[in-house]
């Protein structure tokens, strides 16, 4: 990381390879005050005409995004690769995943169904009085901030989920790289101002801000042409935005996901007939990408007795057999390391490691257990730890389960693992659970988010800052639009939608 | 009012008969600390069971409290007529409207369409992963705080547009009730709980809550069990509450309506050749209720010139033909003053006067005048009065019109008075306008909000704390909801509108 001597002057900073520690070239400015103004200014004018774009030449914008970015994959794919860590299997499958998000907001907003368009037809002769002819339609909200993830450097960051979304509903964006990849950033930018470039779209439709501290991201989330805020990361950041957002003049929505435990009830009759198989699957789960998902299996509820024993027995041996992993980045890994002391601390058992590592970023895959009572008095037990960690939650008694899910606070995802014959009996579970999270499996696990049209990434506080809607799948267009009426209008001043 | 002496125990108000200034019998207690904790546990338990009741059964409970609010009419017209001034004939119309309400609701959830279910099946065959089913669904947000509204005794307060839109959604509601009407409070409250009874609903589904202050409703928005507050009010009373939600453990989403100035734009054509009846239409529409209604038109854009004078003086003729009116409270009364004042103050011109009246709380029809540019310059002119005022800005020339409506902070309604010729010009400024509005009108009036599907009752901030939704019609129960998906669920463990 450098910096330019003088405070207050323009500076830059490098990318960490978190392999080596070492810098990566090249330097990227970090962007000013100056200029934030001048992209706020440049979003709002683009949105005037951006917003009136009829779907099909948005979705022509989109998809040249997918199309560069899928022609740009090998580079994006090296480039992130150093400044991540992460396999290069996974981010080939994360560009093609980010592209087709990009597809599938671009396929959805091809004719103007998701605009939700409503005709109430007027009654001049209804008494006691006319009734007006009302139109309602779903309208872009403006210019949103999106914040990169350190996770995601393609599916939740630039060109991600949440700016496909706002893209696709009519709002320009303002794209926040995460500090973590700079390069990254910079390059699926690229691809999005070549492709608005390449197909017309106003100036200021996409722009990319850069900062390897916090000052950008917050005078971002302030500027007055921003109206809508969407973050994944911390639930430290995510309540930074949400109090800045507040506190504006005018305050706007932020959609923050924020993480959560994701806790899988592994049911007796599961645990009797499948224990290997679950404790593979669960391996896999919970040690995939590091360990670095929101979905990250994070508490697993196993019964006592043999057949848990035997399961827990399985899954410690997978997790020794396992080894360190290189990490996002040192932050990430510092707060891994917190994280596992914060569960020793609590009382959680140690029950295998993996083997360490000695890179600079290693994180080492922990299995952990402890009474389900003891999670129940110490929350500590139930807070996230970003990393390839798990605790086995042992019960006595299928009652536990309901107590124990009536007091978890929100999740992204819960999951069962039962047989055919066990599930009947669990439907107050399921409804508890339901009033908790987002998502609800049955028989899988909870990493592997489906892009779909009824997928639903999100959850109850603190899984989010707003538990009423989704940041994966096309119902996430609906968070960046408000609806309007239109009273006694004469047919050419309607909306297209409305015209019908 | 009367207060007991010592402090922290029960207390009792009496309403306020805004004619005489006289307390109305019988006294009210105030609900204690205790009473509304148990109040939240008892809501909280009962959404257990009424969020999964089938539509049907929670439809035949809202059909009861419309059928028992038409019965109960004469008893609750006579009773808000002496709390809040407002004319028989308006307050029969506001019960039929609130029954009127509660019955759309109830056909709203007759069937699961309303619940948005969204089926996405799956597919063990895909390559290179295998698909899962996922399905979602809209389910209810929890226990809901509604706070009555002052000038709509039946319509926004006990068991107005909100509550049978949260009640409709599957949530429980704790009312507030306005400490303007608190008798008529009560009598609504108690046909809501005898229709609970009758219908066989779970106790704790509906309560109402009593204050002549601010702390209840603050401890209100505080308890654990409440997951989302609607409110119809003051920018103060709706900034407050935003506040104390915000800063709670569990942060939950505020809809609170608090006003706008619902500005009028009279084009040349129009005033030129309906001068007269806009200005009779208005005249109706601003002194309606004695002003009281949120979307009162407090601004009128009118053309410099021969017509627009000629319009002036015929609303300024009407205007001193007007009588005072009695005001629902000596606080609005006092605010309706204060209102005046800023407007004289920010060097709005008074063009004419009703009569005055000797009551405490008469409130007289007042019509001003300023030059656009001023109220450019002085957005103290754009601030809400509430009550019978309104300002005619005077603009030369119809670009005034566009930079006007650029600058406008959010509105409930924005309204165009138009002949066919001059519409199609207009196509920039109703594109500034639904920026900025929740509601856009052509040739009829922003007073007379049509309860039906297309309708929105919202607008940007500071219309509304949350600009997305509206506060009337069917669309207003999404905002009591929030999505769920189901991954992987056998049939008989998903919600019924997702086992199809």
């Amino acid at each position: 990381m450098t910096r330019a001597a003088e405070p207050g002057a323009a500076r830059a900073f490098r990318a960490v390879d978190p392999t080596t520690g070492e810098a990566l070239e090249p330097a990227f400015a970090v962007t000013t005050p100056g200029e934030l103004r001048e992209l706020g200014r440049r979003a709002r004018a683009a949105f005037r005409r951006y917003a009136r774009l009829p779907g099909h030449e948005r979705a022509a914008f989109l998809r040249a995004v997918a199309d560069g970015l899928d022609a740009a994959a090998d580079e994006l794919v090296a480039r992130a690769t150093r400044e991540t860590a992460l396999p290069e299997a996974r981010l080939r499958g994360e560009v093609s995943r980010t592209s087709g998000q990009l597809r599938m907001f671009a396929g959805l907003i091809e004719d103007d169904a998701w605009l939700g368009a409503r005709v109430d037809p007027g009654d001049p002769a209804r008494q006691p009085a006319p009734k007006p002819d009302v139109r309602a339609v779903r309208r872009p909200l403006g210019p949103v901030a999106v914040f990169g993830a350190s996770n995601f450097p393609f599916a939740f960051s630039v060109a991600g989920g949440d700016t496909a979304a706002a893209l696709a509903a009519g709002c320009p964006v303002i794209a926040k790289a995460h500090p973590g990849h700079p390069g990254t950033s910079r390059l699926v930018a690229d691809v999005v101002l070549a492709a608005a470039e390449r197909t017309g779209m106003p100036a200021g439709v996409f722009a990319l801000a850069l900062d390897d501290g916090h000052a950008v991201g917050a005078a971002l989330v302030q500027l007055p042409e921003v109206k809508a805020v969407a973050f994944t990361g911390s639930r430290a950041g995510g309540e930074a935005l949400m109090r800045l957002a507040a506190a504006r003049p005018e305050p706007v929505p932020v959609y923050a996901e924020m993480g959560s435990v994701n806790p899988v009830f592994v049911l007796p009759e599961a645990a009797r007939r499948r224990g290997d198989a679950i404790a593979e699957d669960l391996h896999a789960s919970f040690t995939l990408g590091v360990g670095q998902f929101c979905t990250n299996p994070g508490v697993v509820l196993l019964p006592t007795g043999a057949a848990g024993d035997a399961l827990a027995a399985r899954l410690a041996e997978l997790t020794r057999a396992g080894q360190a992993g290189t990490m996002l980045n040192a932050r990430v890994c510092e707060l891994y390391q917190q994280g596992r002391e914060r569960l020793r601390a609590a009382g959680a058992e140690l029950l295998a490691e993996g083997a360490a590592s000695a890179g600079p970023t290693a994180g080492t895959p922990t299995l952990w257990q402890a009474p389900l009572d003891a999670a129940m008095a110490r929350p500590e037990l139930l807070t996230e730890v970003f990393g390839p960690s798990t605790l086995l939650l042992r019960y006595a008694r299928a009652e536990q389960l309901l107590a124990f899910a009536d007091a978890l606070e929100g999740q992204l995802t819960a999951t069962l693992q039962a047989e055919a014959e066990e599930l009947p009996a669990q439907a107050e579970l399921v409804e508890a659970l339901a009033d908790r999270a987002g998502r609800l499996i049955v028989n899988q696990f909870p990493t592997g988010v489906e892009v779909g049209p009824a997928m639903v990434h999100g959850g109850p506080w603190p899984a989010t800052s707003d538990g009423r809607g989704t940041s994966v799948g096309t119902l996430a267009i609906d968070r960046f639009t408000r609806w309007v009426a239109y009273q006694n209008f004469p047919r050419e001043l309607l909306p297209p939608a409305l015209r019908g």
